[in-house]
């Protein structure tokens, strides 16, 4: 087998445990979640598994990764920064809406401990950092384009988001989110965004 | 005895359950903490204290029943509502500066399985509600002396406050506020605020 035969061969390997990870973990949490459960899911000899992952949390931490390095604004030539946040900030109000069907319940238990463990704290510092610096990029491009003028420090701007979006996201998963309004909510964030971004509408 | 000197002593009582439970709570957390350490915390019978509440969970409910019963807005003839929010806003920002000393860790934690759990649900949105009223009450109060002209729905412009201040909770007690800009933050919620409130500052 050639090398890229070889690399696609595990890269596949590797993500067909991770999906079934995600329905394990989905349906149990992650504390009760077991390795034996996801190697039943995954239908691999649990040697095949631990091939490629020493454990739980070793999978646990690929799926964040995999879903920090997912979060990108899709940015097209002829389509404004401004569209471009809007379009984003749609996607998530639709992921709120299923917030506790999604993947979110168990980063929230997973990270809930972050307080008393320094490792996850790491990692969720790691993911926040990234998610911080994709937005930061974003309202930057859409100065360098004239579309903002920025009333706020634009690393201000950009932690008030996602403390937003994690604020609706953590009361939409405890609360349910029919309690929410979340799309009156998201009118809000745009209003504010609008505002503090003096957003130039062509 | 008479019913109100009865009363009192039975106040009082109940006060020092809850102060001892709070402290073991806050070192414990909500399911490692048990009975037993509640009881030998307050130095009472064991009968005493199930005298007062049936377990854990009747001791945490009356401990968040308090606390929601103790969130009001210090209104003062000749200081304006603005002023008043400003004064409720700056007293939460010294609370997020100290999220994980405080008793959010351990509200998050009983929460948390609040969308596993029907009855912590409906507690939950109880206190949600109640924020709810004191935050759109205050905002109305405004309106009604001229302060502000609010731009969206004043239960749109509330709940917006509520997740944003839950999001930096969220972050804060996961991340630690040093990671935070809280006071950055908040200057970005109060421009929302302003501009969304339209605020007639005198």
């Amino acid at each position: 087998m050639s090398p890229r035969v070889s690399n696609t061969y595990k890269d596949e390997k590797r993500k067909k445990i991770l999906e079934a990870a995600k329905q394990v973990f989905r349906r149990k949490g992650y504390d009760l979640a077991s390795m034996d459960e996801i190697v039943a899911e995954v239908k691999m000899s649990k040697g095949g598994v631990y091939h490629y992952f020493s454990g739980k949390e070793d999978i646990f931490e690929a799926i964040l990764r995999e879903r920090a390095e997912n979060f990108s604004f899709p940015f097209q030539e002829g389509t404004s920064i401004w569209k471009t946040i809007l379009h984003v900030l749609s996607g998530i109000v639709e992921e709120l809406k299923h917030t506790r069907e999604s993947f979110a319940p168990v980063i929230f238990e997973y990270f809930m401990r972050s307080y008393r463990d320094s490792s996850r704290e790491r990692i969720l510092l790691d993911q926040y950092n990234q998610g911080l610096l994709v937005w930061m990029s974003a309202i930057e491009k859409g100065v360098s384009f004239g579309e903002f003028k920025p009333k706020l420090p634009i690393e201000t701007i950009a932690k008030t988001i996602i403390s937003f979006i994690d604020g609706i996201y953590c009361d939409a998963l405890q609360l349910g989110h029919s309690h929410l309004d979340i799309d009156e909510q998201m009118k809000a964030i745009v209003f504010f965004l609008t505002s503090v971004l003096e957003v130039e509408t062509v």
